[in-house]
Formats: C-alpha cells, sequence, structure tokens
C-alpha cells in the first residue's frame, strides 16, 4: 500500500498532488492525482472526497489542469482524486485505436483475453484505490464519484451498484447507455465477450431500471456536443429513471460542446451538488 | 486584416474562440485566442481587452485551458486575447533550444540574422493585432497587458514604453531584469546583437528607471518558483521602482511555484486588478 509521490504544487492554498503506486489489482504501476484543500491551521480535519473519472484518451492530469475545479474544492473543504483511466506500461494488452485499450479502460472488469489480467478497473476503483487514500491521506469515508463521458459511465456505474459505498454521483456527458451505442459495443464485445447478459452489469440505463435504492444524481450534458448522438444516448437513462420514479436532475445547456470548457463552466455547480451530500453527516 | 475562425468553443456562457490570420509585421501565418464575455440580449457592449502574453515554449493555448480566467472574465465583461510567443512556421528561423527561436520570440524587434525577417513581436502585439481585435470584434479601445515569466517580461516592457496606450499591467513571475539573466542574455545576444545600448529597450527593470509615466503594476511571485534566482530578477525591478518613488504592487506568495496552479490561484485578483482600470471610463 505504499505510494510514491510525483509532483506537489501549491494551489488555492491547498496541494495539487500527484502519486504512483503498484496497483496490486491491475498488476501494473498506477498514478493518480490528489487535491488537497488548505486546512486550518494545527487542525487536520478528515475530508470527503470526489472520485473523478475522465474519459477517453484522459490520464489522471487532465482533470487537475483545464477543470479549474481547485477553487470550489478548497472553499468548500472536499479532496478531489482523478483516477488514470485505465491500467499502465508496456506489459499492458493495448489497441491502436483511442477507443480501446491503454486510456479506455471503461471502469469494468475484463473477462476476456488479452485484457484479462490488468483490465479491472471496476475493482480497482470500487476498493483498492479509496483504500489506499484511506489510509494515506485525512479523508472520511464520505465519497462522491464524478465523471466526464466514458467516465461519466464509470461515476454512474459504480454509484448505481454501490449505493452503500457512495454519497452523490454526477456526470458530464456520459455514455448513458454502453450497451447500445458504437464505443460501448466495441469495448464490451473486448473485454467482456459475446454474453450479453454480463453488459447489463455495466450500463447505467439497465442498471437503474432494476435498482431501487438510487443515490442522488446531477448529470449536465451540452446540446451541441458532437457525440450526443450516437454515443451518450441520455434518452435511455431518461427513461430508466422515469418508469422506475428515480429522482435524476438532468440539465441540458444550449450552445455547449463535449470539451473542458463545458466541465470548467459546470464544476462549480457540480462541487456544491456533492457538498450537500459528501459535507452532512 | 482577414481572419479565419479555428475554434469555437462556448464557455461560462461567452466564446472562447482561436483563429489564424496571415501577420504583416511578422510575415507569416499566426494563431491567437480570444475569449468573449456574454453580452446582454439584443446589446453589443463594447468590451476593453486584456492581452495575455505567455511564457517559453507556449502557444495560444496554455492560458485558455490552464488559467481558468475565462469565469471572472465572464463576470466582468473583459475580453481576452492570448497571444502566441513567436512567429511560427517552416520558413521561420528556429532554434534546437526551447529558450530560443519558436515559442520564445521574447516580445522584442530583432535586428540580427536570421531573426530579423519575421522576429518582430513588439510591434506585432503593440500595433498589428490590436489594430485587428479592434476592427473585428466589440471592444474599446481600453487595453491592459498580463503575462507569465517571459510574457510578464513582454507585458512589462509594452506597458513601461507605452502608458498611452494601455491602461494596467500585470504579471506572474515575470523576467524583470532579461539583461542580467541567462535567459534574457542569451536571447538579446541572438535577436539584438552585442550593443547592449539596445537591450535597455527591452529590459524592464531599465525601463522603470527612466520612466516617468507609469501604468498602475502588480506582479505576483511565487516563493518557491525554481527560476526565482537567476532568471527573473525582481529585486531589481523592486530597486528600480524604489528610487524613482513609482508604485508597485509586488506580491510574494509562499510556497507556490512557476505553474499554471499557480496563475489559475491568482488570476482573480490580477482579472479585478485590471477591472479597476480598464472599466472606468
Amino acid at each position: 500500500m505504499s505510494i510514491e509521490l510525483v509532483s506537489a504544487t501549491k494551489c488555492f492554498d491547498g496541494w495539487q498532488k500527484r502519486f504512483q503506486h503498484s496497483s496490486e489489482i491491475l498488476s501494473c504501476k498506477m498514478r493518480f492525482a490528489i487535491f488537497l484543500p488548505p486546512q486550518p491551521e494545527g487542525v487536520m480535519q478528515r475530508l470527503p472526497v470526489l472520485y473523478w473519472l475522465s474519459g477517453l484518451t484522459c490520464n489522471e492530469e487532465n482533470f487537475i489542469h483545464k477543470a479549474g475545479a481547485q477553487r470550489m474544492a478548497a472553499e468548500l473543504g472536499i479532496v478531489i482524486v482523478a483516477v488514470d483511466t485505465s491500467p499502465r506500461g508496456e506489459g499492458v494488452a493495448d489497441d491502436p485505436e483511442y477507443d480501446l485499450g491503454q486510456g479506455a479502460g471503461f471502469y469494468l472488469n475484463a473477462t476476456q483475453q488479452p485484457w484479462l489480467q490488468h483490465y479491472q478497473m471496476y475493482d480497482y476503483v470500487l476498493w483498492e484505490l479509496p483504500q489506499i487514500i484511506e489510509h494515506h491521506f485525512p479523508v472520511n469515508a464520505r465519497r462522491g464519484l464524478a465523471g466526464h463521458s466514458m467516465g461519466g459511465h464509470g461515476a454512474l456505474v459504480l454509484g448505481l451498484r454501490n449505493a452503500d459505498r457512495y454519497q452523490s454521483i454526477s456526470a458530464f456527458s456520459p455514455i448513458c447507455n454502453p450497451m447500445a451505442c458504437p464505443w460501448g459495443e466495441k469495448a464490451f464485445s473486448a473485454y467482456l465477450g459475446t454474453n450479453k447478459a454480463s453488459w447489463r452489469e455495466y450500463d447505467a440505463s439497465a442498471l437503474l431500471q432494476r435498482t431501487d435504492k438510487v443515490l442522488p444524481i446531477l448529470i449536465s450534458q451540452g446540446e451541441e456536443d458532437a457525440f450526443l448522438e450516437p454515443q451518450l444516448r441520455l434518452q435511455a437513462l431518461q427513461a430508466a429513471a422515469t418508469i422506475k420514479g428515480h429522482p435524476l436532475i438532468m440539465e441540458r445547456h444550449a450552445g455547449y460542446d463535449h470539451s473542458y470548457h463545458f466541465i470548467a463552466t459546470f464544476i462549480e455547480q457540480h462541487l456544491r451538488f456533492h457538498a450537500d451530500y459528501l459535507l452532512k453527516h
């Protein structure tokens, strides 16, 4: 469970750090970024943690440089952990395309070769990483999930399947119904094989239809997002929420696209949303 | 004076755009980024412009992705133009090192070969770019200058030499005395030759010593900045200000380094500083 400091930069009176560690579950070295808000002098408060899951091609760095989240995280007192999007390294299976292999782990546990050995991102984010964070940093056990695109899919799936482990979920431009979109079909076929019953465990729309206890969910979507159709399929998640009578805040924003400029614009709203659940004990 | 749209992304209810144009002064194609704050419905107000000058190795994109400036620019109603750091292109002289040639124009007018033809960034930022901005966008003639590192040097030099063209100057971690630091000595020798009299025209500390009309200046500096000594030499600028009795706000911040996380932390303060001068008519 040891971790090694990669970089530390002061930011909004707190610290933006990056660490490297050997992941048992993923059988490779992994990096994560963590923003630690300023603490009152002489006191070390245990703060809640928001886990940020990034989209295709990203690593643990994109969010910390582009989202502008540290300002509000510092003000609210929320730790943010930005996760890498897949196992990494020379010995880790990969694919020449951007939407499979390294940078595209889809936050699931692969059952097929050649992915089986390393691609266990679901268990890594759910179990191993929180254990490390809660061992090494002044945090409590209140956890939120947020993500973008493939990471929005990850946040929804992890939160819908583990309502006892998390307090709140939010997503920007999430892949809501990967069983029925090109990105998801390609990734699930490769990682999970052809048995579509296993796909339903990683499809937020399918999960929402069969889940009774649902965490608070906030989704933000840009209407000029080039991936909205056919990749994201928000209407499938909305339909599932309506059928089951689950509350779901889904906000569509005219003119916004799939980029980090969209995330930067609404990250304050997302952090305040999580604060409502993470900071209430 | 025609310009060509490269990209347009909605951001904080305004627009972050990038354009390409043929620069007469630089004899090459150049790109700039411009953030246009939201305008009240049915009204097109002419807004002031803050010119942002980036540091070594940057282009017009670093600031717009990493500084988080759009939130406050949208709120205050200030247009921000982010400039590239040198002429660009295959036919433009270059150097294998990061601190000379493309990405390292030092905001001066070169007088030496092989730089003479293209490296005229001083005139480009001072004359050509504002003319283009004021022709194509709803802006007024109130202008501020801000920059980081080499761009902080550029902001100080342009503002100190042209108090009639600008309202305010701010800089993060600026190169304050390039005549007496390794980065400056290398660049000035190459671009300006061995006659050091010409160097004084591009040295903020030398300029401040001989200038009577000085614009308001705000400087922010991180105390853990690895470049503080020997590259930045803030003490030379401070000494010149003291000798001449010029007001100079120079804030040193414990723990902060040279990175964009430092800029992001204090950009709101800088924008509010400029707003005091740009928005008062």
